[in-house]
């Protein structure tokens, strides 16, 4: 099947109908999706994800967790390679992330199902669909959640006891939402999973597939600033100890550290930030917020680290406030699977499908899985590389080489090539 | 009476004894009180503050909007010294601010009606103790909402439909409280209150009486970062629009204009901040926040404010996002009865009290009440002039000395001297 084929044959048109069917959930305004886990719109996407499985001959089944399976049993007792992603979204997102991957996996295994009953694919294990619970972290924290305690990274029971900002625990948000039958959990054997790049080396490159080698390193820390509580008016300005104003001389710092170092060497930024107590005429008593050090060279991230730890000594000073920082994750360059890369590599070639090497800045529940099992990650292009967000957005015939790709990866996984 | 008797007679000790006991609602282990506007700890020293006032054979009565009046009636159908402040505090607040005023009001009265029963004093018009609703707006926007609707500046309507961040609304709230008997609104002949000071004018000077001659000027500004939602870590910092980042650097700038004037000619803050959509791994799309900048001299307010501007373009162009100023609240040096203050001088005099002219920097229900009658306030030191702070204090030998100049004042308008 050549590269640019403008002719979608029925299995395309098929998965561009079942991705305009599952973009419906949770649906927003500006063309994106707004499906924080366990929410009523990531448990219709789920419910409707299992009854598209089950129409594709899969057993649907959930794990503890809220992990979606659909499985297919070709070789009695034998293990299974699992492909998947996730279906739940930040707020306000793209309706590719995660919910590309999921649905190209179940295209994929259908596809695979019937090389296999055709008898041109000979099996050597069992195949397995996942939607992995919470992997935005979002709504609940940590990231990753479903995959985490699958992989044994995580607690299940602390991860059902995690509450929401509103005191709803992830058990009673699962709880809320379709039963599906309790599932065996499958042994893996290798893993599988696409995604859209996020960044835009793909698209920029005019390259329609990625074979991620390696991730960006990341240092992430907690940032606590505390003030005294004061009137914004009435106190005198040399009284004050700003928790908030500390703050922002910190969130400017952190931004600025990327001047200090060479071109995209270093990407930095705050995401959560919380006010106590956040009233008007009130300057806060405390601040805390979430810094993001990212990487591909861990020399870079030690050193931004100890201007970072400058800057808030330098805040404390001119704010008046003390500032403590707690280091929350932290990793380094980690490499996939290289039999994976190598395999990905061959299966682009057999499509004629132009290809490159590239490594992933974000997370992705292959980040907990390839520490299991021999591992391949994919990505397809991102147009201008626009994540969280909802203009997110790929071109049809980008996602359509993606479940090929996919598709080509797992037949030669299924045939016995990775291990 | 001397200035500093250490012998409290058996009134002083009853003053003393019922703010202890007005303060253990919503008292916090920090010393002070959180008592938001109609939560079931304003609710409770509501409730408590109208026993007190029956007790001292006040007749009880609330309004449409929550205002708690106690009268008591010498000349018939003539109109009232009103004389209060408000119950409701801010979070994790001072157990003083408001307060304070409330109950010295209530034991003023009561002293004041005992000189009537015993004949040493005439009355020309008829006597009302107020707990102004929700004079903080920390939980309901804005503040001074009782005064403000008493006095006409504000809707009934509008303000009891205003809703908290948990969508429960004014009326909602109040009704969740105890029932006060309608009252018949008072018609004011003058107004009284006492507050503590909030900053620290007074206690630098070891001057025990303030008498407000006028406001600061202030201009408050609701301030609306938009940028675009993105991830922390995949988007390249090139393509960022980090809304976070931008409120940042205006948070800092607002802070620094103060360097840019002569010592305490410049106070400004930011209070509130809300971000969008404030989760994890990803930039915020929208930030507001609220920024007040006051100054006694209106021509610094008004360069304070062209500075404000050029921060917001310098933030646009370095942040790469768009902000939008909305002034929200704005007003002069505003002047307080000039004969109010030369009433409350006299007042000071009779009790051989230590007084000086002051200007408040906070906004009180008598900003909104000098509009309608002529006005006197206040004020009482406060060490350190902490405010807004659980740490919030005023000696005992201040608050009775304030206890006593508010019932002087009080006497010398019931008897004729203001109008």
């Amino acid at each position: 099947m050549p590269f640019a084929d403008p002719h979608h044959d029925a299995a395309e048109l098929d998965f561009l109908e079942d991705f305009r069917q599952m973009s419906a959930f949770g649906a927003t305004d500006g063309g994106g999706v707004d499906r924080e886990a366990a929410t009523p719109a990531d448990h219709a996407t789920r419910e409707w994800f299992a009854g598209r499985m089950r129409d594709q001959g899969l057993t649907v089944g959930a794990d503890g967790i809220g992990n979606l399976f659909g499985t297919c049993e070709f070789v009695p007792d034998a293990p299974f390679l699992m492909m998947g992603s996730h279906l739940d979204s930040q707020p306000m997102a793209g309706k590719y992330d995660g919910a590309y991957g999921v649905l190209a996996a179940a295209h994929a295994a259908a596809r695979l199902r019937a090389a296999v009953e055709a008898g041109t694919l000979r099996p050597t294990m069992n195949l397995c669909v996942v939607d992995w619970f919470n992997e935005e972290g979002s709504r609940f924290g940590p990231s990753m959640m479903g995959s985490g305690v699958y992989t044994g990274v995580l607690d299940r029971r602390t991860a059902l006891a995690t509450a929401d900002r509103a005191g709803v625990t992830v058990a009673e948000a699962l709880g809320r939402g379709p039963e599906f039958p309790p599932a065996e959990l499958p042994t893996p054997a290798a893993y599988a999973e696409i995604h859209v790049e996020q960044g835009r080396e793909l698209e920029d490159a005019r390259i329609p597939a990625g074979l991620v080698d390696r991730t960006w390193g990341a240092r992430k820390f907690r940032i606590t600033v505390r003030g005294e509580q004061s009137h914004t008016g009435a106190a005198l300005m040399a009284d004050r100890r700003d928790a908030l104003f500390g703050a922002s001389l910190i969130v400017v710092a952190v931004r600025r550290l990327c001047a200090r170092f060479g071109h995209d060497e270093l990407r930095t930024a705050v995401s959560t930030l919380e006010l106590a107590p956040n009233s008007p005429v009130t300057i806060a008593r405390e601040v805390t917020f979430q810094a993001d050090l990212r990487s591909p060279d861990e020399d870079v991230l030690d050193a931004a680290a100890e201007l970072l730890v400058e800057a808030c000594r330098e805040a404390e000073q001119e704010a008046s406030v003390v500032v403590e920082q707690d280091l929350t994750h932290s990793w380094g360059q980690l490499a996939y699977s290289t039999d994976g890369v190598a395999l990905a590599r061959k299966a682009a070639e057999d499509l004629e499908l132009p290809h490159m090497e590239v490594m992933t800045v974000a997370g992705h529940d292959s980040t907990n899985m390839k520490d299991l099992v021999p591992t391949v990650m994919l990505f397809v292009p991102s147009v201008d590389g626009l994540s969280h967000n909802e203009a997110e957005y790929t071109r049809d015939e980008d996602l359509l080489r993606g479940v090929d790709l996919l598709t080509e990866v797992g037949r030669r996984i299924l045939a016995g090539e990775l291990t």
